[in-house]
């Protein structure tokens, strides 16, 4: 593919919507079908510029594509390709913007027309923020996309999958549904949980009193809780491997102060600093 | 007091070249002297209009004020509130911008001449960057400080300090020392141990691929670790308690992951979604 014909987006809410305002913007595709199961939140899609045509049936929507991007909660996302594989073109491909990899890539692993078609992607680009009116075209801009092929893809679908994303600026990551998996339940999801626990354990009648810090730390927690745990259940078991290594850290810093002693807390609290202060400046897009 | 005629600021980083900046904006006193144990600092502090004069002589520094706030790490707060006591005008007020307050306060209890003139303060609007050079002006508009008078305080000083707060911008909230220090382990010294822990529990590997919510949830991690530790050491007894609270909220959420329990995962999510958000739009100077 040089430059696409017709991307059908399934799902356009955040996601969705960002990344049809920049397959417009950067003129990636000639016609970008939007999809969704109201027509209410269509409608604001379309009147905000994110999608060309609109429609909520998804056999006529995806009938001419030769993109179909799912973007939609995790456990909806193989439902979803298997029902837009039975209505499109022989020669589309499929992709996804979901937190997890490896169940949606097991899921649909025996379609055997769809399985080969399907190369998932994870745009690191999330927000607390949902819906089409939250959507910005440079969503991707200098961001990371992870792509996660299989041995049935085509080098030549993941090359042009991958091309498809850089199109909208972002840099690609290639990695296994597994390793991808591994990486966000340390890097994404425990993050998540550890943030919303914090938002649970303090006292309502001390909220009143947070400053910035406590606000920055909690800010995740603020994210839809239905999608998140759809995640967590989608990851279950590096989720636990994570928040072990979280606990083992956790009981070092708890004995640290248990024990008064301050040189190891000292120690912990700087290597901290130098995990997190190496990340500053870098071009995350943070 | 209607206006200050003199405040010396004890050590001129970026609380009190904050605090320096503001008075002299809102003309809260004639006149600001910083006091530094390095002249480099004092010499950018003077550069940049945080102070009117400087001096790294306490005693020199302290003989005119009428007010004299020490903006310094906690384990130096009440060495420097006493020696500055000893060289200071007799009607001198004495306040302080330190992160906890029982210790200090138990700590000056024995000098009969300063304890009834010292009323601890706690601006609630630190920040991971420090110096001089990180000051700004409205470090205090719309923020909360926190002023903790005891039983010797005379109910005029402590009207004069909440009213040399209020001066700069800030909202006052009064409480007792101990009520104080307890409310902060939740809601400042707790998340920064638990942001620390998540940045030391990521693998290094797997850093280039953070995104904004890892980012977010660690970023207090930068702070200066000696500062942290300090504050944590100086409330050793409440920080135990919240990270107790904490770590039953963690075995909560652990449970429903290890037990596919995602009904309950839900309901923990969404009682930490529903305290996050109800602060998403307070005027919290976030």
């Amino acid at each position: 593919m040089t430059r696409l014909d017709t991307v059908a987006i399934v799902g356009v809410g955040m996601i969705g919507g960002s990344l049809g305002l920049a397959i417009k913007d950067r003129r990636a595709a000639r016609k970008v079908i939007g999809i969704g199961r109201t027509s209410s939140s269509l409608m604001k899609a379309s009147r905000l510029g994110q999608v060309d045509r609109t429609t909520t049936d998804l056999a006529q929507g995806v009938a001419d594509a030769d993109l179909v991007i799912v973007c939609a909660p995790v456990a909806k996302v193989a439902p979803l390709l298997k029902e837009a594989a039975l209505h499109s073109r022989p020669d589309a491909l499929f992709t996804d913007a979901a937190s997890t990899k490896h169940e949606i890539i097991r899921d649909i692993a025996r379609s055997a027309d769809l399985a080969p078609r399907f190369i998932g992607s994870h745009p690191l680009a999330g927000s607390e923020k949902s819906g089409p009116e939250a959507a910005v075209a440079d969503l991707l801009l200098d961001r990371t996309v992870i792509v996660t092929p299989v041995r049935t893809n085509r080098a030549e679908d993941i090359r042009r999958i991958c091309r498809f994303w850089e199109s909208l600026g972002a840099h690609v990551v290639r990695m296994s549904p597994e390793e991808h998996d591994r990486i966000v339940a340390a890097t994404s999801h425990v993050p998540h949980i550890v943030s919303s626990i914090l938002a649970a354990a303090t006292p309502s009648a001390m909220l009143p009193l947070v400053a910035r810090g406590w606000l920055d730390t909690t800010r995740v927690a603020a994210g839809d809780p239905e999608l998140w745990k759809e995640i967590v259940a989608s990851n279950r078991v590096n989720v636990l491997k994570a928040l072990s290594r979280f606990e083992r850290v956790f009981a070092s810093f708890r004995g640290a102060v248990e024990q008064r002693d301050w040189k190891k807390l000292n120690g912990l609290l700087e290597r901290a600093m130098k995990t997190r202060t190496r990340l500053e400046n870098d071009a995350l897009g943070s």
